[in-house]
């Protein structure tokens, strides 16, 4: 592969993208006042934040080299004519993504919080549906312990790069990230109360109050959702795309609970739900029913995805094959944490672990690997030939297993060969494992789908997570009325 | 000098300091319950800040060496028979004691801002004077853009390090970093009236609202105590005694407006003030004059400066001549940010800036050389000279000035001359001046004292910031009162 510069970027995209924002940001200071003027403000910080990201990843790119956060990429083959440094790429750009992203945040406060806008308002009150002119006041330090928290996790993924932790130690780490939200809900006095599925209504009753557990509950959602993305990388743009299509299902959730100017009718009951769900029209707020709280969460959870999609499209230009840019451990820190908080401030963390359901595969399909049952080695990305260009799936050791494995090893992974998510290698005179290929799901998309290049991979896992998604809404919205009734919070 | 090994910690320390702390923290859950309970665990955590610091700098240390954020200490002579990697000194250590002390701000959230110790206390008023039983609710935003801010800060200070900005562009950094600050102060409507001079109200009344130029004066503000901190900086253990006894002296400024429970009176009338000062009783709260406000906003300063003394503290026993560690830029930038903090939210940034004499009197001493008007070395250190181990006062020019000084430089040189504050080499023949001592305070002190070993030179500027911190109080407990009455907030 020759030497590749950064990706080309036309300035008519800034030109024009540029007074779009402005308008943006400044609509809620125009008459007449939108429903929710904040909102317009927090699209125009997302699409500064999209070009922000799109124009100074390259811009940095050699910045980055030089401070030697840089590496070869892997699954490429290079001209050995060529010098090593000339085929370097920059790495941990996920750092300059994670700024972009919390400076548009921090930028975005006086627009949510302040008082003009409502003031502007009061002479204003015609307005059909609900107005959310101004956020509630008090969410002012939930919405800086979110901050704090991304800001924490940011440099504990930047400090993960620069010294280079091992996998095990880092495991915790979002632990740490997740404290100034902890703190900050207990000194909130956060609802720690749990509604019951209605199977089990009999032993619990509707409400459970977990106490402690509930905030051990939120600092695990936190570090699941950080490691299960870190855990699926490895091939250019895996990371970046996992993290965008989550955001958007998030928004597309969080859009169900905002009160729309149009009435519109979405046939629920066709996935099995009791009734159909209408939008639109005075207090009714789609499936908020006129629940100003049930909006005003979803309108939280909306400002933190809308950047969150910007940067992740920024950079994803530039970390599309053959990427131009990697995201280092920052990007996933980051993006996880972010999705802990939005599930944890705005209590949909059971419908956003529903969007994780290619991580959830994923995970457990490495739980043999990750707790010592199988060999596992440094990188488990599948293995790069470069006379074909393609993929292949990665063995868990070199050429074979350094011990023959136990009783148990032999038993799960021939459970895992009987469903076609690994293949083994036996010794053909005893029958006993010698080898199996790593227990991850790209692995297993190479081997039900055949050996593909590096972009066609990525292409199957977008399409997996979209797909995912989907089984997502349908698991929500269809077969939730089966255990949960109507009061769920 | 041969390679010097971390300084020796005594086990003793951990186990005796560990329970104090311990009961510190836990003191507000005790009866009977004191004035100001979060004070304690104030304490309690600046103590745990102060272990942690000791006990992680030294171990911590390879893990930055490895991490190449390491160097040599240029004003130390080494045997050229040890090899050059045994001799670095870990540096960029400052972000252990930021992290400490962020981590340690973070956790004492619930303590300040809880209901149960309210609670608990409820049943209990027979308190004399003033009991603080909780910082008002409000406040916590105040306190998490607080925490922005430094982290912020952190952040910068660290990239700093790593990517080594260049001193032009990283002068204005620290805006950055107040802007969290900025935007919570606006969507809190904070106020922007600031008390005017007495001879001044002829003109502009008692109360002046700044407006917009409030915030341009809040961001450089930090600005300064940033810049100001790291301009006077080059010498084992400098960065840190001049933080150190910064936060002493707001320390000390913020005791006067706590109720204490003993009653004493300092003799302020011979400072020529009008009254004396009392202290205790019910409400009396010193200074405070019974304002509730005033006392909450110096509790505020109070449990951010405490746990900075502490790690302080704890970083300059590894910082001390000669250094086993080196803060890096981080330090300067959080420490400079934490100043900035409290002299903005608790409202005493005049009385700060008293602190800052020593840094207001280096920084204008440095303006000819900031501003171009005389050659700048990249560093200003003094020179060593490794056969006396003493320090000079070092050039601007290695030899002489590349071009003959214009008009405007050769006055300023004269008159700085004249006052003793840099020498002079002049060309024998023409009289033309070919070169200058660097215009910073450490040099000025040794041409004003003599050359002096590194650790001399850093007690000398000690001294004088202590002096500085002395004349600071005289200034404002004594000769304020020509200037403002005793409405000042």
């Amino acid at each position: 592969m020759p030497v590749i510069g950064p990706r080309p970027l036309s300035r008519l995209l800034l030109f024009s993208l540029v007074p779009v924002a402005s308008w943006f940001i400044l609509r809620p200071l125009l008459e007449p006042l939108p429903s929710i003027p904040a909102l317009y403000s927090s699209i125009g910080f997302s699409l500064f934040a999209f070009l922000a990201t799109i124009y100074l990843v390259p811009a940095l790119g050699p910045t980055f080299i030089k401070a030697r956060l840089s590496g070869r990429d892997l699954l490429k083959v290079y001209d050995s004519k060529i010098p090593r440094e000339e085929t370097l790429i920059p790495e941990s750009l996920g750092l300059v993504c994670a700024s972009i992203y919390i400076l548009s945040l921090i930028l975005f406060i006086p627009f949510a919080f302040t008082k003009p806008i409502l003031e502007q308002v009061n002479g204003n009150k015609s307005h059909q549906g609900i107005t959310v002119v101004e956020f509630p006041h008090y969410q002012l330090s939930v919405y800086l312990s979110s901050l704090l928290s991304l800001l924490v996790a940011t440099i504990l993924g930047f400090l993960d790069d620069v010294f280079d932790i091992r996998w095990r130690h880092k495991i915790p780490i979002p632990i740490i990230a997740s404290i100034p939200l902890l703190m900050v809900y207990y000194a909130e006095h956060g609802n720690t109360n749990v509604v019951v599925p209605i199977p089990l209504r009999f032993i619990f009753g509707t409400l459970i109050n977990l106490g402690p557990l509930y905030y051990i509950y939120m600092s695990l959602l936190s570090t699941f959702s950080t490691n299960s993305i870190n855990i699926l990388a490895g091939i250019n743009g895996s990371e970046t795309s996992q993290a965008l299509i989550i955001a958007i299902s998030v928004i597309l959730n969080d859009l169900l609970y905002l009160p729309w100017p149009v009435g519109f009718r979405i046939p629920l009951h066709l996935l099995g739900n009791h009734t159909e769900v209408e939008f639109g029209g005075v207090w009714s707020a789609g499936m908020a029913h006129g629940s100003r709280e049930l909006v005003e969460r979803h309108l939280f959870s909306l400002y933190f995805m809308l950047p969150l999609v910007a940067v992740c499209l920024g950079f994803l230009y530039h970390n599309w094959y053959p990427a131009r840019a990697f995201p280092g451990d920052t990007l996933c820190y980051v993006t996880g944490m972010a999705f802990a908080v939005v599930g944890i401030q705005a209590h949909f963390s059971k419908t956003l672990l529903l969007f994780f359901i290619p991580q959830i595969f994923n995970f457990l399909l490495s739980c043999p690997q990750l707790f010592g049952l199988v060999p596992c080695p440094r990188h488990r990305v599948p293995r790069f030939d470069g006379d074909t260009n393609l993929l292949y799936p990665s063995t868990a050791s070199e050429v074979e297993f350094p011990k023959p494995p136990t009783k148990l090893t032999t038993i799960v992974l021939n459970v895992l060969a009987l469903l076609g998510l690994t293949k083994l290698t036996k010794d053909p005179s005893t029958g006993v494992i010698t080898n199996a290929t790593n227990l991850t799901i790209l692995n297993v998309f190479l081997l039900r789908l055949g050996p593909m290049n590096e972009r066609h991979l990525v292409q199957v896992l977008i399409c997996s997570q979209v797909a995912g998604s989907m089984l997502a809404f349908f698991i929500r919205y269809g077969l939730a009325g089966l255990v949960y009734d109507g009061d769920r919070r």
